[in-house]
């Protein structure tokens, strides 16, 4: 299988987050858990790296309305700096004419866990092009199934706003490159709802998305994730929601697994797109599930059974002891 | 002159805040504040202490809908903690129907600097019943001028969120109660944007808001304060900005003063509110302006001269070595 990595992720490494609790500046997105993946799957002579390509920007301005906002606000700052805003002004907010460059940060993204820094904005599009170049051989028909190991990761970063450590959305900018050559669906595994994923292809008939994470009554991201969001207007059914209890352990989540891919398999996509996080395990220090690293290959040998050419982008995952596993157990059931 | 107080500053004492920038730590709204303003004014046997009164919460919940937020949060914290939102969801978000308490914050509060802690809501709403029962001493004739010694402060806290160290709107508060008996003008003197009373007010005829404060387009609150917004719909022109450079003296300052004075009197008010904020000093860590101590008798015999029934409602101001005088110069003119 084919591993598209990109080789700039020690320049993503946020210093500074802001959350209530005893853990509140204990930065979990490390480059740590790229080099853990990377180094366990070297160990296996069936994986082959390749480098994501360089892409032109117009495949993340034509989704991302804050990409300039990023990429200016990283360009300004000097080293050892973070942008983070400090007036979120919600709805009915204007723009104002001259307002400066961090003072927009509001607008643009949702909260204090996800800084801007000098580097940022590289190792953001890095990572989306990293998707693109794994959805590229999809769509020239050279695999059947392709790893993109994106970091940062892309779920929460939606059509009007970025944050939840997400810049742009790896897998919606994949989604949007393949759609062009029929219909794709989105599956996302990451213990978090997928809300920006969501939110992007919500009233699109030809993009299904479908998300499996922790109730978001009372889990991140709050708002979003509940199972009556099925989609607006046109797009009504194509989006599927299984938000299930703390503690869900591999039964409960192979039932949610089976009720979706008979959604998916009746939606028939010609792509399938797998927004793959490891924060499901059971000792993953953020998620509540109790999967084990074996687990991960129930899952997987499912989704390879629906035969269609699928694209795995890396997303959450934290426990850096076990997520190299996890991730080499799930990509080696579609081999 | 009356001086209206409350006996539980020291309640509220927020221990974190979170902004960028080498200070980022160090909270400035602190209990000490009032106490240099009351030490000063009890040096003056022409103040006269008095305490707020208890006011039913109606007052509160008729302009807040984040009251209920507020009081339930506060009352299910523990001593010590304090509770911020780690996601601000922005436009389009529902409240879901079974999220738990602190989940909603980032639906009421606009960022990471107004934290809720065990006894928030109590110190918040005696700092509005300050300025309603000054308030009541101008409905009832007893007074031609009333200094309410409110904090938190309040001219940030709007119709839909509250942000800026402010919960409640304290002046939006007593013109809501003053404006049964008449039309109330507001006039706003903080460094910052009075921007929650504006939006209070924007569809109102019978209350006329203005603001003198450093320009948004370099200064908190950023989205609001421009001299374009002018009120909405029907209210239209019962709003006035007046967005003043850096550096501005008391020469530019008493321009604006006469300016917007003339508007104020052509509203013809049965009362004046005056958000008082004294972060415009030129020793102020916050402000940018360069008003000297003396400067605030000059502004106050200006408003003075209206010669209309006056509530001053206390907002910011962070040299703890200048505010008592400032507080005291500014109060003397009314006498």
């Amino acid at each position: 299988m084919r591993v598209i990595e990109k080789y700039n992720d020690s320049l993503h490494n946020p210093y500074w987050k802001f959350q209530l609790g005893p853990e509140s500046y204990e930065v979990k997105d490390t480059p740590r858990r790229v080099q853990a993946i990377k180094d366990r799957l070297a160990a296996d002579p069936r994986f082959a790296r390749e480098k994501a390509g360089a892409w032109p920007e117009h495949w993340l301005t034509r989704l991302h309305p804050y990409h300039d906002y990023i990429r200016n606000t990283a360009a300004s700052l000097r080293e050892g700096e973070e942008f983070f805003p400090d007036l979120f002004p919600g709805e009915g907010a204007r723009l104002p004419r001259h307002v400066d460059r961090p003072l927009q940060g509001g607008l643009w993204c949702t909260d204090a866990v996800t800084p801007i820094a000098p580097r940022t904005y590289e190792v953001a599009k890095a990572s989306a092009d990293t998707a693109l170049t794994g959805a590229d051989h999809l769509a020239a028909g050279r695999e059947s199934a392709v790893y993109a190991l994106c970091r940062p990761s892309g779920h929460h970063a939606g059509p009007r706003v970025f944050g939840g450590y997400c810049y742009f959305n790896n897998a919606a900018t994949a989604a949007e490159f393949l759609s062009a050559g029929g219909r794709v669906a989105i599956l996302d595994l990451d213990y978090h709802h997928g809300n920006g994923t969501q939110e992007f292809f919500q009233e699109r008939k030809n993009v299904f998305t479908a998300s499996i994470h922790g109730d978001p009554a009372v889990e991140y991201p709050y708002f979003w994730g509940y199972a009556d969001e099925t989609g607006v207007g046109q797009a009504e059914g194509t989006n599927r929601n299984e938000p299930l209890p703390r503690g869900t352990d591999i039964a409960g989540y192979l039932a949610a697994i089976e009720r979706i891919l008979e959604a998916i398999a009746a939606f028939d996509p010609r792509y399938l797109i797998v927004a793959a996080g490891f924060d499901t395990h059971a000792d993953d220090p953020i998620g509540g599930f109790a999967l084990q690293t074996g687990d991960y290959a129930k899952i997987a040998r499912r989704l390879a059974a629906l035969d269609c050419p699928t694209l795995i982008c890396q997303e959450g995952g934290y426990n850096l002891d076990i997520l190299g596993d996890a991730v080499h157990t799930f990509l080696s059931a579609f081999l």
